[in-house]
């Protein structure tokens, strides 16, 4: 069975994991352990754990559990003491307290959610990220960096200390037969898992061919006006000399409407310049994204139409 | 398999199960659904939720699972957002915004914590006990009640609404074999359970022996300076025209450390008279009580010594 492995964090692999989970793979997930935002966020700085957001977004994606169980996992607070938070989130931080060590927590969890494939958490060390921009802007902390909407680059990014990849990542990464990066955002959910120890490294050593999944548009203030080739290098620079083998990119036609809505806030199609550079892999394009409808939950009760990729 | 049920609430009944889970029983337990107070009593008004705690404290008390399972349902967070909330109320009132009923609750909650036997909510009618005092001082709500420390007895205790017992508590009590009562405080943990409609009727249809486990000690504020036979006839007040078969009393040599302990604090051992009085059941004395050591969490880490019926 061919062992792949995503790497990622966010919404973007969670399509990812949901599709690819219905195929019979060795499917496994190296996620990011830098988020800061939100109920995340909070957990981190009121009870000292580590973030549990992605943790559990992969989990339920890879979930085989009952229906109940993953909304239990995903249900968001409104009101009360527990406002803005997810039970999935105080579940992980929670158990972290009780349990002898970490991959405790997600063996337990992994047990619990009847997970179909194998979830890593890239790191257990407590950090965060550092991005520095083009005009000497310097931000620290994921959602800093997420929520940035100036018009500089990021030239680089670093953790604020240096983390060590967990054993399972690297065993996982080394043996790896596919190894897949996004969608997702490039700076705060995919780059972050490769600024860790041991990873790029593990990737090296083994011998797995790297896609990238293009994403559908660019990030304002992380990516603007990026074309797939720049974004290509940007993702060269953090690969570390691993060369990328493929390039999956959407070729969906998708409603003017929704561009146009997208295009109000801002945000813009990636242009496409892979066929007039010199790009030496391979360019797979695919009717691979959808609109979905979506309603705000607690919010305005306006539905909003969101492009995703599609499981 | 005799069918035994315990009805009651709070940390008394947590004995009562844990000791009967060993044997081969069928064993349930029909629980108080009026706490108001603690983690409980936030949830119940934030988020419009039945009160959670004894259901909790019933399926860890019932529960097969690995400890780290039980351990993290009782867990308390001592700091940030959830300061005082515990885990498994957390657990069950989300699990309540999400399921279909509250038998699904239920249900699940007993098949992820291995529960060993039937645990059935009194009612599902949200309610609260309303105690009348011989002063004339009238009390609303279970923590109310629970907290009075004054010398007056309470007349009569009633809810403020009426609730309507659970299918599976009517079923339940019909068919058994035995009905424990306590060991617990009797106004707040025992007889609301006996207010409920249709619990009375149940336990009249069945041909259960009835058995009530005496109390250790007195609490000051509900039960002050009663003795065996007055508990016995405030019982008797509130099942309605069922008679008690058996009484099992405690004669262990309790340290007089401990009791002295307990009289600094105005709690004083039952004084048993039922050997002269009138009393038609069965009396039972058995060694049944220990002393436990316990630290506060996150209190004084001062060790206190308590005194429990032994499971």
């Amino acid at each position: 069975m061919k062992k792949v492995t995503i790497i990622g964090g966010g919404t973007g692999i969670f399509a990812n994991l949901s599709g690819l989970k219905e195929y019979p793979l060795d499917l496994g997930v190296v996620m990011t352990m830098m988020d800061s935002g939100g109920s995340t966020g909070k957990l981190r700085v009121q009870l000292g754990v580590l973030p549990p957001g992605d943790l559990r977004q992969c989990l339920v994606a890879l979930s085989d559990a009952p229906k109940l169980w993953r909304d239990l996992f995903l249900y968001r607070f409104d009101e009360g003491d527990f406002r803005g938070h997810n039970f999935g989130n105080i579940f992980l931080s929670t158990l972290e307290k009780l349990a002898s060590d970490y991959d405790e927590v997600v063996e337990l969890a992994s047990y619990i959610l009847k997970s179909k494939g194998e979830v890593c958490p890239v790191t257990y060390t407590q950090t965060n990220l550092k991005a520095t921009y083009l005009d000497g802007t310097k931000l620290i902390s994921e959602d800093a960096i997420d929520s940035y909407k100036g018009d500089s680059n990021i030239v680089d990014l670093t953790l604020t200390n240096p983390a060590v990849a967990t054993e399972k990542t690297v065993s996982r990464l080394k043996h790896s037969d596919f190894i897949i990066l996004g969608p997702g955002d490039l700076y705060t959910s995919i780059f972050p898992v490769l600024l860790v120890d041991g990873v790029i490294d593990a990737i090296r050593l083994s011998k797995a061919k790297i896609i990238v999944v293009m994403n559908l548009m660019n990030k304002t203030g992380q990516t603007t006006d990026f074309s797939t080739f720049t974004i290509l290098e940007e993702f060269h620079k953090y690969l570390g000399g691993n060369k990328i083998d493929y390039v999956l990119m959407s070729n969906s036609n998708i409603d003017k409407k929704v561009l146009a809505y997208y295009a109000s806030h801002g945000e813009l199609p990636i242009k496409n310049d892979l066929d007039e550079k010199n790009f030496k892999g391979e360019i797979i394009k695919a009717d691979i994204s959808s609109t979905i409808s979506y309603i705000k939950p607690s919010g305005d009760n306006l539905e909003r139409t969101l492009l995703r990729h599609d499981p």
